[in-house]
């Protein structure tokens, strides 16, 4: 299983180990700390030696941040979280602050003495938030240090190595493009923002450029590192383990050595500090960078040029090879998403959970995937099944202690994906277990307007996902109900399956470029009761002409392939162009994965994507 | 009339008036000049004595600046302008730059020599404005001069005196809350951004705290003026000719000494001056007021505080008296344009024209207003009256050059309003003459799905104009088609036709709040053949529950009241709720302005408003 269902966080660390940490603030001047989740790549995910946050107070959300002071110690986390983290994090230690409406970089103005020293470690904040933590800080007449070592590294004696998955070559089959084009092009981009070098401190971005894939976080295939790409192409990059094969075989290394110098880690901050002695002009970009590479590159003579990491935009536009790969995963993962909600109809009610459903998910995967000769190679992040009131948790990881089960009369939630070499997939389905409510269908149909609004739209060059978010909610809206989520996030090619910058959210002011991937996602939430999400992966086609129209549009074509479930639909909410929508979209899912089916299943997917009966009213 | 049809540009003045500026430039030692077309008060309107740039340009336009070297000169105008400017100024005197893809604050970067000292007016450039301007200048290595005395004042030897139309109370029964109470509300608002004062630059905020009414400028019912607001309620106002009965009735001057200290606007800059020299912490709203009153404040010991003026959002939020006065205006002014629109069907086809329509609506207008006792007190825009191709021309203005004639099978677009005592309209429609194409049929009725869109639409608190704004253009995006400007703009009361800061637009940031009025005019524009545009004035409500739902929701009542023309209505594109608010609109207008018609025109209105065949196909 790529999936544990343990009870991740425990409050019991928290004291002796907060008593430590206090001990070594006392020692050396400083009336608090600062531990971020964040490693110094600002993932989603950390390696488990970078797990600082939960090794210090239990806690194991994916965002958050204790500030521990010499007395009294604070955990910064958001809605998402404000229930969880009182069952892991001792309550007696960590008092909760709400990491949106009172960040550190406020409650620090508010509460933190005059001449109060604060450490952080400049690695793991970047430098946005060091410059509005310094603002504040400097407000209450506080000063924040920035440490050579972060204290947790120093009492934390039995902390994890740093990973050491196996480094792999992404065929250029499935890349599309050679890292020697994908490295010239950002070195050009990098002289044009003026600056000489850019440092890359995202995985993501490293393994795009490189045409490289690694494991050392879960459930995205990143190897951890820096580069370091110049505008007169002499680039390096900085791995650990270079030397030790069973991260990077001969191949691998002989494949890299060709595209830049490698260097160990350890090196790293030394060939900063030398480009900048040089009077480099080195391109940082503020919400992804550490302070610390500020620090380096200003502090030894060289110019920090503020520029987005030069690689998003690229990896976010994919080209034909990632979307013919993205069109066959998403082939072989509907047919297993149709194995597993056929298996789903067929169960007696009352004998699944939660559990069952996400190992059987996994294990259609792995057989499909197996039978299609392109492995499962991870799950893209920890499936949600949520039964009934579970569903309604928006960001639900099911644990042998919330197991529920799969109980009739209630709405079952399903949110999954897959990592194949071939592409990334994300997935959500709503089902009823027995008979749905009224309630349930009128509430299903507002979101799948929402999704059918989306999947439908055309827009012109420029359009902002912020623009386009209110589409998928106006149904919803109209029934006094919302979502307290954004529509759609970014998706990488075999790499993260949150990327950015492209979403589809109140704060997605980037524009939506042909080749982006976005998932299309609304949904309704009854808290105790239900929740309700159809997701499909959608992705930004280019603006072609519209016949008798004055300019090209852009629109949307789906990339999901599986059945929505049409028990959930009241048909005559729906207009003619969504009913028509959805009888397409399901003879194309049929067309598509039918083919990968047979007996029950292929009988049970030629009923789950009929023509619906069009009594439209409206 | 309180509109003109000349002609209003004139090429002939800028080769004499250039030159003048050009001699005056050489000896005082600089090397160019910016002309704004902005007054102190950054309005759309300026007075006949700040009409500088057209002065000494001849351009007639809202928007531009001037720049003027000793050898080289160029006009900045957007796309707007873009054709008329070539028609109003001299060509080989002034070459023309894109105000928006090039405006002067980039312009400068590139073209501005090293060493050359470029002069401003600080009273006509916003502390936003300078601060581009300045960096541009510094990049270029070229010098910025604040001048203290603007040389087209020096060399306009017959400039007009300022204006002196006579102050009147906004009674109380329009302004609904009383002036000592709103002052007493900003300075409270100015006591919590940490200032002592706030400086009013807008006529229309001073206008409305202090419950006046003007006529300094066309079509808006100003009097213009600086106010400095304290927190501690000593407040002071600055305005022309206090001591002259003409503008100021002893009435007038009496009410406004119970509010503030009155002084003439001479003694200004000295009481900004006293306030900075006592340590005064002075906000100043960056894009609205001088760089020179920043200057004032810090050049002499003051702190300037970067805030918004206090009264835009309490302005903006209309109270109950503002929003019934609106409502009776609408039911007059609906009224006027069905007689308009009546009388315009029963001509012969070939025998109006442009003007002939704008006069005759100015008359129905002015009878209108004289028959409910609430007379019309100006138009609030010069009327765009545009027949065929005029009509694909946004900001058309008709004169006798360009006049044209109703012609058979041709569109024509009317967008007028009104300035009533209780209230400003502001409604645009869209008839045909004679029998429609197809295609105006196709495209008039997308944009009225546009246009139904925003007024059906519920939403949460805290929506911004822009993730709405795309709610009236999906309908015309699925066709191939968009439109090139906003769908929507704030209006005042009995104030400014367009007022901010709410809007529906790609720009629009400010949150949408109970209370604020705006227009709602989706269009539709085939060049050199017609345009549409429908629109209504539309008022935020406030957060109501919803039947069934979660939470809340704003939504929209319509203010205006006039049948749409249905005609240029395919039923067949509609759905059943488009069709049941069209219907119900229809009744509405019949019931609200029947009352107020007979004859003819009522036998008329019923026809216009009767409802449509309920067809719907989707």
């Amino acid at each position: 299983m790529f999936q544990t269902f343990d009870s991740a966080g425990d409050p019991s660390v928290g004291k002796p180990r907060v008593t430590l940490l206090r001990r070594w603030l006392a020692d050396n001047g400083l009336d608090g700390f600062l531990v971020p989740r964040a490693d110094e790549h600002q993932g989603e995910y950390v390696a488990d030696r970078s797990a600082r946050l939960k090794w210090l107070t239990g806690f194991s959300g994916s965002a958050g941040v204790a500030l521990v002071q010499r007395d009294r110690a604070f955990m910064f986390v958001d809605g998402r979280y404000t229930l969880q983290v009182r069952h892991e994090v001792d309550l007696d230690i960590f008092a909760i602050e709400s990491l949106v409406d009172n960040p550190p970089a406020s409650w620090i103005k508010d509460n933190l003495g005059k001449g109060a020293r604060l450490g952080f470690d400049p690695w793991l904040h970047t430098i946005a938030e060091v410059k509005a933590l310094k603002t504040s800080a400097e407000q209450s007449g506080a000063t924040l240090v920035p440490l050579d070592r972060n204290p947790i590294d120093i009492i934390w004696k039995d902390q994890p190595a740093p990973p050491a998955a196996p480094v792999e070559i992404h065929p250029i089959g499935f890349a599309g493009e050679l890292a020697k084009d994908k490295l010239a092009r950002l070195a050009a981009a990098i002289g044009k923002e003026g600056a000489t070098q850019a440092v890359l401190t995202d995985p993501s971005s490293i393994a795009w450029a490189f045409n490289i894939r690694g494991g050392d976080v879960p459930h995205t295939p990143l190897a951890l590192g820096f580069a370091i790409l110049a505008a007169d192409g002499k680039h390096q990059l900085f791995m650990d383990q270079l030397m030790d094969q069973r991260k990077f075989s001969r191949t691998v290394a002989a494949y890299l050595t060709q595209l830049a110098d490698l260097h160990e880690p350890g090196e790293f901050e030394a060939a900063v500090v030398a480009l900048a002695e040089g009077g480099a002009k080195i391109a940082l970009d503020p919400v992804l960078a550490a302070e610390k590479l500020r620090m380096l590159v200003e502090d030894n003579g060289g110019t920090f040029v503020s520029a987005a990491d030069p690689a998003r935009i690229p990896r976010a536009t994919k080209n034909q090879a990632e979307i013919a790969g993205s069109r066959a995963a998403h082939r072989r993962d509907g047919a297993a998403v149709a194995k597993l909600l056929c298996w789903l109809e067929r169960q007696k009610p009352g004998t699944l959970d939660e559990i069952t459903v996400v190992t059987k998910l996994e294990e259609v995967r792995r057989q499909t995937g197996e039978e299609t000769q392109m492995p499962l190679r991870d799950v893209s992040f920890d499936t949600i099944s949520g039964a009934g009131p579970n569903g309604a948790i928006m960001h639900y990881r099911v644990s042998r202690a919330t197991n529920r089960k799969l109980t009739k009369g209630e709405l079952f939630l399903l949110d999954s994906g897959a990592q194949y070499q071939d592409g990334t997939t994300d997935i959500t389905r709503t089902v009823p277990i027995g008979q749905p409510t009224e309630e349930m269908r009128e509430r299903f149909t507002l979101v799948l307007k929402g999704m059918i609004g989306i999947s439908t739209l055309r827009f012109p060059a420029g359009t902002r996902g912020s623009e386009i978010d209110a589409v998928a909610r106006m149904a919803l809206w109209k029934h006094g109900c919302d979502f307290a989520h954004g529509t759609g996030h970014g998706v990488g090619s075999y790499l993260a399956v949150h990327e950015g910058p492209q979403r589809i959210a109140r704060t997605g002011t980037e524009k939506l470029l042909a080749g982006m991937m976005l998932s299309n996602e609304p949904g309704y939430y009854k808290e105790g009761s239900y929740g309700i999400r159809i997701e499909n992966l959608i992705l930004v086609t280019s603006a072609d002409p519209v016949e008798g129209g004055d300019i090209a549009m852009h629109g949307f074509e789906t990339l999901t392939l599986a059945p929505i479930d049409i028990r959930l639909i009241r048909t005559d909410l729906l207009t003619r162009e969504e009913l028509h929508w959805l009888d397409t979209y399901h003879a194309w899912v049929l067309a598509e994965i039918g083919p990968m089916l047979d007996g029950e299943t292929l009988a049970w997917l030629e009923k789950a994507t009929a023509p619906l009966p069009h009594d439209a009213k409206i």
